[in-house]
């Protein structure tokens, strides 16, 4: 509700276009539908630049099947995250041109025309292999955001120099995602190499005194290298969002 | 076992209409049922005004049946929280007016007459959809306890308009009930708006460092806002009989 | 900001009383004074039936000592918690009147006239003696925000005679607070014992497996009994918050 | 291996009926039986006063079954706890006299003649319904070493009248074992109201903060009644064991 | 509140010697003494074997002072425990014949006769010279208590044959208490060596990862050895009171 | 160690200026200068674009004092953080145009020309003002790294339309650096309301369940707000150069 | 990258047998395989005596396989640890020669000649037999990296005299894996019995307050016998990796 | 007690050089000295290659004189850990040749000669200058029994080159001590550039999430790279002595 909406509710007021009551509704008017299981922000886009995102983890496939469709009605992109396969079936029934992405679980519509893209690119980085799935959900999101996006994979700290022969496209990266679980140490080492802003993103890979993510997400919190901001365990989606604010900085 | 039950049998023995051993055993004698596996507080009803709650998880499905029969016996009313549907199934064979809701796992009979209501309601309120089977828990439960229950579902404050247009239900309900995982900050922000009893019930909605509920509960103990409350993760029940025992107050 | 403040900037507005920017900064203005450090919300009073309180922790004496002197120009009553003896001698050079509580830690500054008091009291009940600072902490706020309180303090499970002789004042009271450390099973019992809210506070009473009062928290929370809440540990202040609030509803 | 064990060595040794080899390996010699995955120590009835007891998790079918067959041949009784269905059908092929347990999971084999019992009881509580597999645990293996025990289930503190009306069975008991998920609370109480050992069980039943059984294990380790000790969250086993080695004593 | 009590009561009421609310009076009536802060349970003694025990963490040096005075004028015997010399100075002038245990922190009033006593004794051992203080709390507790009892300190299992050189002592031990930080092994291994009950105590001797005593304490209640239980971190005291309960049974 | 470096060496080797041996070296060779107890990397200025910062916690006063000489020896601006007033007294005898920040506690020296700024800006904001401490460690890292910082501190969430009022203030900035202790929920509401980054720092501010600022990290961690990212508790530090990294993004 | 490497390239590059170009490149080219979803270290088994071993838990069968030929393709040995049953038939399509453990749950291609071996083992202890699927992990490990193993299973401390039965086997060998569950005591009796290194891996067996191996974890690294350092909670692998490391010194 | 021992006690026994009675004591018999507070294990220095360490945390100034000073009667090398400057002052007056390491708290008796040192090396690193009080606890340690020890201080990841520096000097390290705080990930680093065995010792430097090493702790543990195991937090010591074992495996 920013001040331009406001502005023009109190002159339509002053100029008697409207009641006493109709301003008082409209001032608490907001752009969202409500479909009483859920309130879709149809604003969102305009507010924060991509449309509301559908976290599916605890709704029902039905729910998930209406909100996708409804938003698909107002929007050119729309994004489910923690999507079940169960919930693409009753997606796709109602919005055809959605894709499922298995690996990373997500329902992607993409209508957007092709964007012309500079040179700036976000590095999307795993330390092994298992973080893939949380890796993509990121790079994923990016993209449909307008990002370039570039990935590496595989390159654990365990061994260095795997990491070091990406040097380059290291440094060239405008922002890093570093999508690490087992002991999380390749945000600090990546962090320690460039100048540029490093979202690190703890997995629950691993096992034993991992605690489901727990140890990776201590070790980013703790970086001993500055230009580190973490966000949630598995929070792929998270990483992609904050990246690409930060990548269409100018 | 109140003193007017005492005085009774005090004056019947004074009166030699008992005796000594009779006395004593009346003293100790107390109204619930003995199914071995379970004593069942049928006094319950009078003493806290509504009949005793069955918490089916962790017994079997014979003993919730023989539960809810003999409860069903002697109240007008019955709950059952986290209910199976095989546990219905085998309840409803003893009990056909038993009614089964699916998403809150809510074993209910409900033999009451429409009762009466005033205009003060129960606001149950979500943060998100996800939230919606455990608010649903408490907003039947504080029906079936003889509330109106107003519910306002998927207001997070990540989309703060969508709260604050609620602004003017918010302000006239007379106990609060905040469902959410996830921050769970719904509830300092509702806090704050009000001047009415706030019940926060954090969720096990979320992923990661959600830890299970974790994150949502001890953000509403340490919430900023006096006047919040909290109960344990997911207990819609407990929240909606809190609710209700304050809404009753006169 | 209710909708009457509203109502009148935009009839002001309507009638050119005031122009569009005069309207949208009265539309954003809001009774709080900034003191850089600290914004005082002298609104709170109206909108919340008591004026801002002070969380002394964390604050410099001369914050505390300023923030309670504004307060306490605009307001009948102040409250600030947590607060050292040190603070105290900096407000009372500012707020002569302005009274110190040891124990509990507690500044009040009081000018209320005796207020008028029904047969409605708050119970506060403790477990042990060494819960008592919080338990002050607790009654003094209820008393300050106008409720008679009475206090029965010792009254642990482990001696359950000493607690069911106190009955009567137990079934009496409208709404208790229940203040216990170790293993906090003194607020299921009473919880069991009556049919009124009961706030539970856990406090950091124990050693070894306590963890800080997680221990007594975390029984309060898993209570087998309905109609309790919780709040955070050693909050007496919050306790008393939230008790004022129920027992001032008709 | 007991003084006796050495002095016969020794005294063989001496006398030169064995070797100085032979004493050395007598002396590392110990009753137990190898079966490369498992040492069989069928010298614990002797030491301890009961045959070794099987730990089926995390052990295959077939080694369960050989275990317990080993041991059925040489000893009375034997006792495997957390054992599946399959574990037992595998069992009764080999040892057809064995009984199995289902709620508690127990495998049984018990060719003892009725022992002679005399006055004194184990009871064993539970505070809900849902804690009788443990409970059951804890009274069958407290039988099967030959105590004689009394049950009282569901007698939670939510409802103390039902607790209060136990009071005689509860005064008469020797050794006293409180089974309670939730917050536990049930061992505070007992123990508070007999002068003898209680042995608190605290169980997995509950949800959200109740962390698996972690907060009415906080609960009983923080318990303000002396004279209880506690066992590990859901160990009826060695509630069981630990109250009849008590009770033994004379 | 005994049967006994009662049976009085309601005899003196039939006879007409009380009325019926005296009598009512008198079954709410309980030997306590209230001192407002603290509820001095007199009764105790009789109906646990030992006065009330003075836990002093937490209340103030006056607090302290008070009870301890009016227990010692009512009881042979008292103990109170985490007292600091400070509460001891403050004791002493009002209980001139008490005595000060620095290293376990005890004040102790002890006016009993030399008791009698027989063979049977509890063995208090520790891993290390650090848990000594905890094990006087223990050992201090069983003998005012009126128990033999014997001490063995500093037999942790890193040295085995320390241990096992204690052979003959720990066999003829009755109870034992075993108190131990680090990683609190020594429970484990005696609770195999023995056939009587095992009282195990965690300290909080240790660092890092020991987490307060954590570390020892799970280490105990996950024993592979049975008859074995647990008490709380540094719970010296309940350690010796549970010990004496047990070591008093015939 | 960059590629014109690595150039470099390889060119004067293959002209035979410098040996095989020279060379090895010198492609080990990194600017740094090693005390022995610490390894300045001098040429961290060049390589991430400010010196490197000195952590001050757990170092002696006198490797503080060192270390800060040296690097202000070879750079304009040097930054030390958690530093103690003593560790200061011993730095301003070497180095006497540093300065100290009681409440942060850091020892800044700034020798650069006042920069040019333009109409970005950092907003720095707190929800209390015990977190102001660590904002200003953020407000004055984010300074001296060449950024225009903005304050807006005491807007936490439980009074929501102080927050409001500042629309504009937090509409207009280009990276917000939230700090916020208790429940942390300022981020998410903050989070929902704009499109620029969010660099989240929970505090240690609170008490009880907060658990030294876990409360707030896992709530900001948790938030439903994308665009958010997190650093350590209490580390306004490491969101100063995060959000100066973005800042200075073009 | 040894300097060997480095010094060779630079003799060719000083030769002119190669461009700067070929030089940059050629001193960051290093012998891994990159199959864009994993980065294969062929010159593993040069730098550190062994190839990658594949972690299989979160990859994809497809990429297990992939992975495996490849590494098999260029290995004698290969080995994949927490693999299914499903993946080795897919492995095994694919390298015929490949084995599967099923209870330890590795793929094993093992293709080197019979190694000489002396007399030195690795000694490999459980203290249960649930225990063995971890000891059996490490073991094969060890032994596919050209060691002699021991094993000696199922000598838990509850029952000491099993374990000081295998006194001659204990201290002859030359390293030990000490792998146990519950109380995890094992660890440092044997490390107080041997002056060779003890490599202690806790395992998750147990329940209730062992917390997936936590306990057993934290009593190893508090153990009191030094010469005792910890691998992560069922890392069987690693504890045989280290032990093998180890054992080959001379 | 070696089969040594036994074979010369039943030897003499035989040829009637002892009785009985006297075999079974002398079976017993350990060569430790009682000091009723402490057993000092004299024998240790013959069993482990080291006499006893003292472990000074916990213990009265007058338990650590006498014990350093009966060790040094018989011992040529006395180590005391976690001492306090009063203890090293008590020590001194008993003890004129021990020295007092300030920075790692250690007591010291050296008389050995200066042994012969052969070319292998224990490498002691640290990630930053915090942690070096720990690392000179496990390099004098080392150096104490016997092993020649090299110094690589503040090499953490964030920094890449400046560890990387150091590759020779890591490279011929025959054991790695690293001991790391913050987020430990230079564990990993190393342990994936050497085929030697890396000790990890996790230090409680840090602040916030780190919780007191548990980070660092965590992240050792989750190590992707093998050959690598943890000792406790802080447990300089503990690496000390580990690696000194494994350096003098020929």
């Amino acid at each position: 509700m920013n001040t331009k909406t406001i502005s023009d509710v109190l002159q339509a007021f002053r100029q008697e276009e409207i009641s006493l009551d109709e301003a008082l509704e409209k001032l608490k008017f907001l752009p969202y539908e409500d479909l009483s299981f859920a309130k879709l922000d149809h604003h969102r886009a305009i507010r924060q630049g991509f449309p509301e995102v559908v976290f599916c983890q605890g709704k029902t496939v039905e729910q998930v099947a209406t909100i996708v469709e409804r938003l698909a009605e107002r929007n050119k992109s729309v994004l489910a995250t923690r999507a079940s396969k169960e919930m693409y079936e009753a997606v796709r029934r109602l919005v055809p041109d959605s894709i499922y992405y298995e690996l990373p679980r997500l329902i992607v519509v993409n209508r957007e025309e092709a964007r012309q893209d500079d040179d700036r690119y976000i590095l999307v980085m795993t330390a092994g292999t298992s973080d893939i799935p949380v890796a993509e959900e990121a790079a994923i999101t990016a993209e449909l955001m307008g990002n370039r996006v570039t990935r590496v994979f595989d390159v654990g700290v365990a061994g260095i120099h795997r990491l070091l022969a990406q040097h380059e496209i290291i440094q060239q990266a405008n922002v890093l995602i570093v999508v690490a679980g087992m002991e999380g140490a390749l945000a600090s080492v990546v962090g320690g190499m460039v100048d540029k802003p490093v979202i690190a993103v703890p997995t629950s890979v691993g096992y034993g005194a991992n605690f489901g993510g727990l140890a990776a997400l201590l070790a980013m919190l703790n970086s001993c290298a500055a230009g580190i901001a973490v966000v949630n365990i598995d929070n792929g989606f998270g990483a992609g969002r904050m990246a690409s604010i930060i990548n269409h900085m100018r």
